[in-house]
């Protein structure tokens, strides 16, 4: 059966279908007998739904942040659609489809880790190529690197963002290779795999983007030197060195202070990676941004992260 | 004759050539008399010079800044070398070799800007082709492009450091062609090789290199847009739009009002121009930088404007 | 016939009068049909507006941001006044009364301008009295100049305000004329004078008060120093050092980087020219907030801008 | 007799004449022998002296800060003038003439009062008229204000500078008098005479500029508070609110928090005050800067509290 | 008769009880007649109110601010209650319970203000004695001290709130008491008690929490200067620098310009008191934020002023 | 024999001792000749020092941060004693006492350490008792621990001051145990013993202080999570929620980002810690600037990162 998406509900509608419950409380009405009010969504839209029959049975069969399959009918209340909900049951994991919640990457998550690992093949140095392979070739990390966003908003978005920038950087890279003197190359390009790994720890993407706790304790730029800790135990001779610059790229790619960087990169490769990173999340957020704004309009809405409007003009030149 | 250098000169040399002057003045001696301090200067270094005797004659020869042709001889004063001048005379404009005064960039700048105008002949947009022809072809301005520093101090501080930095800047945008989807890449690379622009005209380059009246009340980037105005005047047709996004690329490489530029970047093209500039000044800046280590030395000094030390490391990746 | 405005507009009324189209969309009502939303706006306030038949021929008629003259009646909905439109034709440009839908000076604008000549006519410099008359006596920019804002939203928000504020900080030179030596007069009246001119086309406003395209791209600043540099073409022998100087007045005026003016001021001209703009700005500012005020509070609301309260006291001496 | 000042000062002078005694420490000689090093300032230099003979005995008549009479010989040392004292007393009050030793203004302080009393006395008000009045004509405070400068090092830093900016800030607030509606002339007239009134105490300035304890520790905003209050409690009636407006124009008159200002204007008086204060503060600040390029200079060395160079140019403007 | 608490007024409920007039307006109905808009409040919660018949008569009863007892029936409109309002008059004063409007600390007001006054009774110094218990002991002083909060938002906004945290931080400093060497211990306990002290006039907490006129205007730092220059004039031969330093410590106890202190701590005291102050307000600030999370969440809200989440975790540690 | 200390070293004394080598260079004298230019310094001063004959071959015996043995004689030059060197060899590490060249703890380390166990013990939870031992008790941490200074420079700058300044803010943690509500102290406690543990390998403290490469490019709070995470793995059973609390503390410890912390505190615990490490530096940084003030002076000299004078006074109060 094919899904009824919030956004298209019209009023006396019949709706069976799965939904995300957002928000969920039990209030008192105005005769004092307690109801049931939800806030259900989907990557399409979010919808206000009521029970009023039963509403203490059917509140113990789930929580916020669960997935729920109901029937309900579509009613308008203060020029608004509501659900007026018959009945309701979790929904079982197999029903439900990640896609239907949340948007996802325009690319084929398996092609891109295929192409990323294809250039991870052209790095030399042994020990840096098997850092990055054991990422790359673990499928418990993969199942997740695939499915990441990039960042919960400014960029990348979106189911598999987090591959799709990497990627986006390390190409970037590969583009520049040779082109400034002295920069240890394989260095450079298992940086720019290894930047943002531990975003799939970050980040949760089950039913919308968030921080996990350890995301925000800890965050993903300690998380991934962590992360590269780990495996570099497990490599016989590493060198020291090495691995010292290796977790600066990670700790300083961020640039400064202020954005959560704990050291300002202090090698030629550390600010090449600060650069590009910056780079494709910038060009890539103002993109996803300038693709909100409706058909004509020549400007976008105020970016109050950017402190700035963006000229979209008359669509042929951004 | 073979040119003494500062950093050569040793206790009794005669010294005949050619020196710029730094400082001037005539104090009053402990006994009472007047005499002629000078600092003189070549690219190797600095060193106090004195005029005992006709101090007053030679004085009115020159002036601060001006290239003198002494004759004197070396002694040692206070632990240090001090050039004892016998006589002065102006130097002629022959006699000057610029590059004895001031450093230079290793790459041939008619060579470089024969680079810069075949990229650029790559442009399929005939308005933007004949605005950035229109200085690169035009020999007033390119005798001082390929001479121009790329700034004071932070990045390609040398004689045809800015045509090496715009080359370098034109060639990333290359690189980068149909990478982002969106981009007008004519506007973007008529934007790189326009973007420095007025620094022929911002800085002063004959002795040191310093900033004009100019530089200082007007600025290269708003320079820039008068002489990108003067020329677009000179084409017809220009599309206004277009002429609107060519300066808003100047006037928003910097990329925020703390650096300089009186609008942020707005548009695609004027974003990546800024990434772009910004990438290729810092990495070329902390080269730089870090070719002032002594070797063996594995940190520079702290860099004052990029408030760190930057890590040589044994030198082989760095 | 007497214009009804919004702020009067009671259940019931039958409206007849023109208004701007602040917002227009088409939406599907609950039962599936389109209907035509509509935000109508003058100077007094807002209204919502609907038209259930026939929306999709009206629609057709105009478009966002046109005057538009309807037919409705005013109806309750949800406790606030609706219109219900029957026809909607487009305004004619003779039946839009521009006062009607913007705030306007209290002081007449060719009065204004006729002081603001006479002061300038005192100006001794040839060259300096022939660039503010070049742009005082031509028709073309006094059109706009007489209508033009100050500022969006901060100060002087009303037409007639660039040019209220110019003449204010021009007689407030006048008033220090001769209080600080060194000061070249001439050369600070005709900053004054000039400071803001491009204004007239950074902002629009002829609906409500925005920026133009060039406005965001460019910024007034940098559009002043362009049309002041096209009239000093115009004007033989005008001499390098003064343009110079002239034009750092503008591009300085704004004191600082993150005001966006792209150098400091750096000649004492440039400082008063400075202090006199921001005092004026800053007094009217605060005076047109405080006058927001209902009868009978003491304070002022916060105001984000100045990041504070004002005290207006018992309304004796605020 | 005619003093000798440290600017004329030649080798194998005898020196007879009173000096300020900036530094002193008793270090041991090579040899091991103590003696005594000074160094000796008036308001044209400083000068290192010596005393190998006796110099223990000579110590102990005098502390640093102190104003000595010394005999001694001008001798040269390592290309510097240095004095061989003789003998040393401490100098009588009367020998000492405070103008020799700081810089003064150029104004008669007497006449600088007059005409701030003849101002004073058109306020209206006859609370802020006495309560100025209570400042002005109380001899023990004018004695000091007269004679304290205006600010360390950043204006008006000479003896009198307090008198001539307060004096000059009443002056812009009387030219300007009317000039806004709505502004309380007398309250802010009042607060032009006292906004800096504690900088008395403030600052010390027997023999250099410097701060006091408590004008470190509390500073003269504050300070001004405390003596404001005290004289208001010595006024029968006077108006609660109105010393409550008064203060606070002390309190904001710096404008910013991080300026030290404890709260900012939140008043049209505190606004006007405020903007007049610094207007005067940075004019004067920039042309004292401005005087000490040496002749035929066009640009001032760059000013690190302003963070730039200021354009003297040919000396015809500025 | 028991209070009903606008939390627990339900559709139907006759309500007779004493309210805050948080907002009053008269606005003319759809039809064209005025009524009395009324927003009404207790320490629950606030609640709509209504009065259509005998309006202007009633209106006249009271204003804004007031406390007025009514007889009204609740009714629900657009699904939220509302009260219908049947008969109005003012409140006497006898009839409000403050602690019915406002937030109070959970601890007995006296028996912290003794605890204060033992701690304090332990000060050696009898200047510094004296002059706390000319506070403590005053009681038009402690029955403001014992009701003011500590802060209108941020931290201890409760009635109470400011004793509380005085009386904390003068146990953290006993409790540090010679801990460090070279601390004068009872001039950092005597600050303790009053660094605060003027907050009892800051603050108006008759019905909700704001800043008084002198509160805005003046601020508690410099009010609890006057406060303390008060009592000090009245204790014979208190010694001039004990003075100084008390009052510094009041005056940089926020530590930076930029949170209000006009001067940064400049002794060993005046840090103390910035820590333990900044620390006892911040983690008491944070635990009242982490009180507001609804059972079972496991983070805050984001917090604007800390800029951040709190991780409130299973409800063990936090 | 008793070691001369750099700043006893009188004319003409003979030398016979262990220094280290702060600079090394060979330049050309003004004859041509190469010579071997040192600068040498123990724990009280520097000294300059030549090695006229023989230095080629005495340049090959050490490089620059050795120490070595030298015999020399002292000379004057310029006013300067100097040693003239007439041989030197490498010192063995048995001649060098690192007190000899840097400050030192007043107080016994292996006191201190037993301190700190000794409350290490009081910890109840098992896992952080086991976890803060696992550092305590290891031989090879404790020799570093008991040696490494707190800071480079800001305070505690002395060896033993690292273990110093943890045994304070343990004891401050102690101190105020059970004082707030909802505290995990175990947590808190522990969190003391760590927070600053990595400083022993972010500092070099063999001859001078400074950063080792790691230390500044990981960076101590980034190593200290690795110390952590290593230790946690080998403790069976610790809890992951544990473990992330304990790592977020030594994240957030700075406070803010801008202070190198790539969190911000996000727990009681975490900005409890902050606090008090916090305090504990400030006032003994301060303290240790305080005491380089010499006798009689009433102010320090103006600290740059503190950006204030610091009052002294008469000794008394501080």
């Amino acid at each position: 059966m094919e899904r009824t998406f919030v956004k298209d509900i019209r009023e006396n509608d019949q709706v069976d279908g799965v939904f995300w419950v957002k928000e969920k409380s039990m209030p008192v009405s105005r005769t004092g007998a307690p109801y049931l009010r939800l806030r259900l969504a989907d990557r399409t839209g979010e919808i206000e739904a009521r029970v009023w029959d039963g509403a203490e049975a059917f509140a113990d069969l789930f929580t916020r942040d669960d997935f729920i399959r109901i029937k309900a009918q579509a009613t308008s209340y203060q020029d608004k659609i509501q659900l007026n909900i018959k009945s309701i049951k979790k929904a079982a994991e197999a029903d439900v489809r990640l896609e239907d919640f949340l948007a996802s990457s325009t690319r084929d998550p398996d092609e891109m880790l295929a192409e990323l690992i294809a250039i991870g093949q052209g790095i030399e140095n042994p020990f840096l190529k098997q850092l990055i392979m054991a990422f790359l070739e673990n499928e418990e990390f993969t199942v997740r690197f695939k499915r990441a966003p990039g960042a919960k908003r400014l960029h990348h978005s979106f189911l598999g963002g987090l591959l799709e920038h990497t990627l986006s950087v390390v190409q970037l890279i590969e583009k520049l290779k040779g082109y400034y003197e002295g920069i240890n190359h394989d260095l450079l390009l298992a940086g720019g795999v290894l930047h943002d790994v531990a975003k799939v720890y970050e980040l949760s993407y089950e039913r919308s983007f968030d921080y996990t706790d350890a995301g925000r304790l800890i965050g993903h730029i300690v998380m991934g030197v962590e992360m590269v800790d780990k495996e570099i135990a497990q490599i016989e001779g590493f060198p020291t060195e090495l691995a010292m610059l290796m977790k600066h790229l990670l700790l300083s790619h961020h640039g400064q202070y202020e954005w959560g960087s704990p050291t300002r990169p202090m090698t030629l490769e550390a600010q090449m990676l600060h650069h590009l990173d910056d780079l494709d999340a910038k060009v890539n957020g103002i993109k996803e941004f300038m693709n909100k704004v409706e058909q004509g309009t020549r400007w976008t809405d105020y970016h109050r992260m950017f402190e700035r409007f963006f000229y979209v003009g008359e669509g042929e030149e951004g």
